[in-house]
This record gives structure tokens, C-alpha cells and sequence, in this order.
């Protein structure tokens, strides 16, 4: 899918929606891909994202020597790549992407790929981890950001072309929005 | 609305799709509500949840005061009175509830009012205080939740009866979930 580049400060809108992201990491040599529905913004200017990553994750260690990941927003055409990348392990799947028909695509600065299929990508660096137990919030502050300009017109998403995008509810199934609606202040 | 106990195993669904939250707040004789679309679950059992609080927010103090607060799931048809919640403050507009009206619902487990029109809520007590600057990350654990039987089905959104969730995509524009897949393994 062609991407333009999104302002960074509009980069929080690209996870405004709560939509489930697709987490790549890797260094070069070895990478991986997993989704995560525990995403927010949680800075807008500069853009800082948090993510959840349990401990004993297979990418975890990676994510812990490179200080990166990339979070890549995937629509309802790539539903079945983002639940094989979730209920497989890059322990036994060495090469996600390729066993689940995504592209790599390559990222302006971190060393992970980015998913050619996605309608958008950030680029994010670590800046704080917090304990959690057994998990790990991640704190990490975007880089750089780039979306399909046919999804995301004006520093928002935009559903004029088709764009249907996936939030998880649990198990396989996600629900899917495929239309925006303007409040009015009563 | 009417609302049925959720299991606090599933809790976490509530909040798994992404939508904007309306937060509610109070001590029994001053209370306050506000949309966050920063927030997420970051634990299923014990279910836990974190949301973003400026700091300077007329709310902060009441949560810092009590430790609690509630979080409430609105659908398309109180998108209004969201947006109406966001764009005024509790310094200037003492009864937001009424002012945009909603109904308070008493909480089972703290004194802050739930929503009536909403179609789930937790109740929440906070844990872990996160600095990030301007804002706090709020990580609470839920002690109670509750979703209206038809749009909560076995632990999980149901959208055959009406249920149109909504997660913001920035200013006043929401996208719009209706409707749910279910993804088939590659």
C-alpha cells in the first residue's frame, strides 16, 4: 500500500481509534510480528505511544536490545494474518511475514520492517519501561509516521475510501468500524 | 440501561475494543465526568486498567483524593453528551451529568456514579501511579463491572442488537463499530 509521511504531531491519531496494531521488531537479522490490542497514545506532542508485552514474549528480548518496535495498523483485508501472527509463536514461526503472505517494507529509522499491507506505521523508540509483573508497559516515543493518504486525510482517518478498521473483542473475533460520525455539543 | 454483573475474569473485554470512556469521578457529594480515549486494559485476571490524566485536570484531584474512579462505555446514540463532557470543564460546569443529560447510576463498590446510558462500566481502584510529565498514567484494578446483557454476550460485544461502539479519531469525529468478523487462521 503507498504511504506518505504524517506529521509528528498528528502521529497520536494513528492509535486514537483503539484499533488492534500488528508489533514488528528485529535487528537486521532476525525479526518478528505480533498483534496487540493493548495500545494507546499517551503522549500527543512529542508523540509517546505505551504498549503491553508479556515478559516472557518471544520478541521481548529483542525489543530489550534494539530499544525499538514498529507499530503497524492493519484493516479488516489482513484479519487472518493478524490472528495467524497471534496464535503462533516466532519461537516455532521463524519468518511471520512470510508465512503469513505479509511484505516487508522498510523502515525510515529502526532496523524492524514494517508491513507493506498495513494502512499505517510508527517508528518507535523505548524511552521507559514499567513493571507490570508479568508484563512489561512499554513507553515509547514515535520517530517517525507514515499512512496510506487514501485512510488518513487531514490528521484523522477517513472512511470515504473504504478503510475498515479492526478492534479486538477477544478470541478471532474483532469488531470493525467502516464509518466515522461527527457529535454536535448539545 | 439495563446492565447485568460481567465476571471480573472478562472484564477486560469491556474495554479490549478501543472506545472512548467516559470517566466518572466523585465522593459522594461533588462528582465530575470526562471522555478519555487514552485508556486500556494492561491485565486480565486480576483484570487491570490504565488511563492518561493531565494533571492539571479539574478531575485529578478528586481521583488523587479517593483512589477510584468509574469508567463507562458509551455508544453512538450519547455521542453528544461525549463530546459535550470533553469540551467543557467540571471548574465551570459543577453538574456535567445533568447538564448533558445523563442519569447517575449508583456504583456497587465506590462512591463515584456510574452512567445509565452507558452500556457497560467498571469500577475502578487505582494502584500504580505513573509520572509522564504533564500527565499521570493511572493504573487501576477493576473491582466491579456491568454491561447490558444484549450488547455483552458471553464474555465478549455482541452487535446483534443495535450495539454501535465508538472510538475517536480526533476534534469531534468518532469512527463508528457496528458490526464484528471473525478471523480464520492462514
Amino acid at each position: 500500500m503507498e504511504w506518505a509521511a504524517v506529521e509528528l504531531s498528528r502521529a497520536y491519531r494513528l492509535l486514537n481509534p483503539g484499533c488492534v496494531v500488528l508489533v514488528s521488531v528485529g535487528d537486521g537479522e532476525v525479526d518478528n510480528l505480533f498483534p496487540v490490542s493493548w495500545n494507546m497514545p499517551v503522549r500527543s506532542d512529542p508523540p509517546m505511544v505505551a504498549i503491553l508485552s508479556g515478559k516472557d514474549h518471544h520478541s521481548y528480548p529483542i525489543i530489550a536490545r534494539t530499544g525499538e518496535f514498529g507499530l503497524n495498523v492493519p484493516d479488516e483485508s489482513i484479519v487472518d494474518a493478524v490472528l495467524g501472527c497471534g496464535s503462533t509463536t516466532g519461537a516455532e514461526v521463524r519468518d511471520k511475514l512470510t508465512r503469513f503472505g505479509l511484505t516487508r517494507r522498510a523502515a525510515a529509522r529502526i532496523a524492524a520492517p514494517l508491513v507493506e499491507e498495513a494502512v499505517a506505521g510508527l517508528e518507535c523508540r523505548v524511552c521507559q519501561v514499567v513493571d507490570l509483573g508479568d508484563s512489561s508497559l512499554l513507553v515509547a516515543q514515535v520517530v517517525a509516521a507514515a499512512a496510506s493518504p487514501a485512510h488518513f486525510v487531514d490528521g484523522a482517518y477517513c472512511f470515504d475510501n473504504g478503510l475498515r478498521l479492526i478492534h479486538h473483542l477477544g478470541g478471532a473475533r474483532f469488531c470493525v468500524s467502516d464509518r466515522s460520525v461527527e457529535g454536535r455539543e448539545p
